[in-house]
């Protein structure tokens, strides 16, 4: 059979996994599959199964990952094709699943096609990608590479209060060995890690395309808690004498904003995000000048050295805002993740694929940070493709269309055969 | 004895009841003397005590307002000498009592000159001048001239939990007369009603005088619960399909404040204040864009045609910062007070009254409203004398130093006897 045949006769098998999975994360409106939780488990167990109708080899490590091996016979490092199926809560279906469904289609069409493979073909599903569940993200690629910060093990899942260390140890994984600090698999004896992932923007929406190879993963860094301090006042204060740290908020968050849009204009793909914003609840008087605000910020790049010019800026821009209004800003709490470029010769190899299947696929880079980051930072060469989606992701209207994602195991099944 | 003697020989009394009402509302670090409540009521006996011993005669209107009147035997319009003597909660000392006090300190110092007055002239304790206790403020003159809010008499208390209506007839009031919404006094029978109260910005404090002759009390218009409606997003979304409230929000407010700075710049003041100024705690998010935003506004001129127009330009700048951020922006719920222009002969008077006592007075703006706005909107010829006070007010560090408020008694007393 010609392998775009065998790709499209996988889809009833992607259907009935995309339909299994929601159905094993039904929370109306939308999904909620909880890591090392029942709707992570019951997936999991749904993709094993469909991996062993397949021939493969199942095995679960010590983070509690499912892996499913093709084996080829042959010794050379393997390929991964990974993703994770927990979601947020309410969230949609596709945020993770559709890229660890994607690699078992891709199995089912390539053996459907009669080819055998070049080198062992592992399919990952990564436990708990969400931030949501511990209050850290991309836990199983973590786990998998020994990249968990310290104290992760004993943070507790906001559902169930067991510790990461206690939800691994349930789910069959091997806390203690994540204790040691070395990965579970040596990244230099891994020859690719690919992942397809719906968009999360609707970039492909806008270009009308199925399909993007994706260049990079933004790295970010984050300050949670960013305080302004001025001086509460009474309305009556003419402006000269306000110190008002809520219009400081809005003035260094405007400021950002350009700071983005001014580096964009100049080539430089960047993102900044405000999630919280606000002045004190126990303070709110319609009369009265905010002398306190607080605000989050993500500040994403796509490379480390542009991250850490923005850094300066953001230094330079709160200075600035806080002479000019007569208010103290501290930035305080810091985090940060790198940037995860993709693999050229990968991206490369993903555009050639494309063409094979008569698609023009854009490459863009992805707006969200996603496992592959971890493996590109551990050196493993890296490449995503993603998948055009409505309506972004993290909530209930999340809206891929099965036909692209078939659009998108083709080409990852075309990519295996070269 | 000459006046200007007379009125200095009254420091002692002053003091007396300034630090009379401070034990009375005291509440380390602030003062709080909660409205028809054990702080107002004790305030008001105090000064009940204070005015019949120099011989005035008190009495309780409909409203619980206390009255206490020095005869003149005369048939002309009397002169009222308003304040309160309520307080915000841990607020300061000065903030109304200092010119309820001002107002008993006049009369002693006419009466230890042995002048007699030309017309009767009433000390007023105007019942809750301040917003926190019924999310309404200047309610004592609001009864006196039958400009309560319908519904108004049915609002809880803060702290009691009593309605309007129970607080004032608790007090000695009469809250059925209130119901049949004419005023208490005919405006057309007063001649005058003068309040003295310290300034809510440090004016005089950087004009170096103790003293100022009001020019006028803001308006406002007030916008207690702003919305505005963008989309939750995912961090990864970029700019150009983001709908950020909060950002729509830095924007709104920001034009605000350039609207101001800019009015202000061709002569015509106001003031905007943001009092709250947030997204949504229950959906905040380091990673997630807002969809949703509240602001307050209180927007305040000291002309009515000033205050619509600036109440068009609002619904411009909503409407630009809507289409611009593609947000919903609806300004809601509106309540609106009148500008309390003060009457030119008085405000001449009170110079002139200024120049004899040796005071130069500069003439100024209040930055905020007073039970005065009521007086001058119901026609009565009003007029204000603002005292020097360091730290604003409704704060714990209201600062007036007893001897500003000697000299506006002077300027007061010396008015009186023209």
């Amino acid at each position: 059979m010609k392998l775009s045949d065998a790709v499209s006769a996988q889809a009833p098998l992607v259907r009935r996994l995309l339909d299994g999975v929601a159905t094993i994360g039904a929370d109306p409106p939308g999904i909620t599959r909880d890591a090392y939780g029942r709707g992570e488990n019951e997936a999991q167990a749904l993709i094993a199964e469909a991996g062993r109708a397949l021939g493969m080899t199942p095995s679960i490590d010590a983070g509690a990952n499912l892996s499913l091996r093709w084996d080829s016979g042959r010794d050379a490092p393997p390929v991964l094709i990974g993703s994770h199926l927990d979601s947020v809560v309410q969230g949609g279906n596709f945020d993770g699943a559709a890229g660890v469904i994607a690699g078992i289609g891709a199995v089912a069409a390539l053996q459907a096609a009669g080819l055998a493979p070049k080198r062992d073909i592992e399919v990952l599903a990564l436990r708990c990608e969400e931030a949501v569940w511990f209050g850290l993200g991309l836990i199983g690629s973590r786990s998998l590479l020994a990249r968990l910060p310290a104290g992760a093990l004993e943070l507790p899942h906001a559902r169930s209060g067991l510790t990461l260390a206690q939800s691994i140890d349930r789910c069959g994984g091997h806390s203690a060995r994540l204790r040691e600090n070395t990965p579970l698999r040596d990244p230099r004896s891994l020859g690719a890690y690919l992942e397809v992932h719906i968009e999360q923007a609707p970039q492909l929406v806008e270009a009308n395309a199925p399909v993007a190879v994706c260049l990079a993963n933004p790295g970010n860094v984050r300050h949670p808690f960013i305080r302004i301090t001025g001086e509460d006042a009474h309305t009556g204060l003419p402006h000269r004498f306000r110190r008002d740290a809520a219009l400081a908020g809005a003035d260094l968050s405007l400021a950002l904003e350009r700071l983005w849009l001014e580096e964009e204009a100049e080539g430089r793909p960047m993102a900044v995000t405000i999630g919280r914003f606000h002045t004190t609840a126990a303070r709110h008087s319609l009369t009265a000048v905010s002398g306190g605000f607080e605000l989050s910020l993500d500040l994403r790049a796509y490379d480390a050295a542009h991250l850490a010019a923005l850094e300066k800026r953001l230094d330079e821009i709160a200075a600035r805002v806080a002479a000019r209004r007569n208010v103290e800003i501290v930035l305080g709490e810091r985090s940060a993740a790198s940037p995860g470029p993709m693999d050229p010769a990968i991206v490369k190899g993903f555009s050639a694929a494309a063409r094979r299947c008569g698609i023009e696929a854009p490459r863009l880079n992805s707006p969200g940070s996603h496992d592959a980051n971890n493996f590109a930072a551990a050196g493993v060469p890296t490449g995503m493709l993603l998948v055009r989606n409505r309506n972004g992701s993290h909530n209930p209207h999340e809206a891929m269309d099965t036909p692209d994602l078939m659009a998108a195991i083709g080409v990852l099944a075309e990519f295996l055969t070269a």
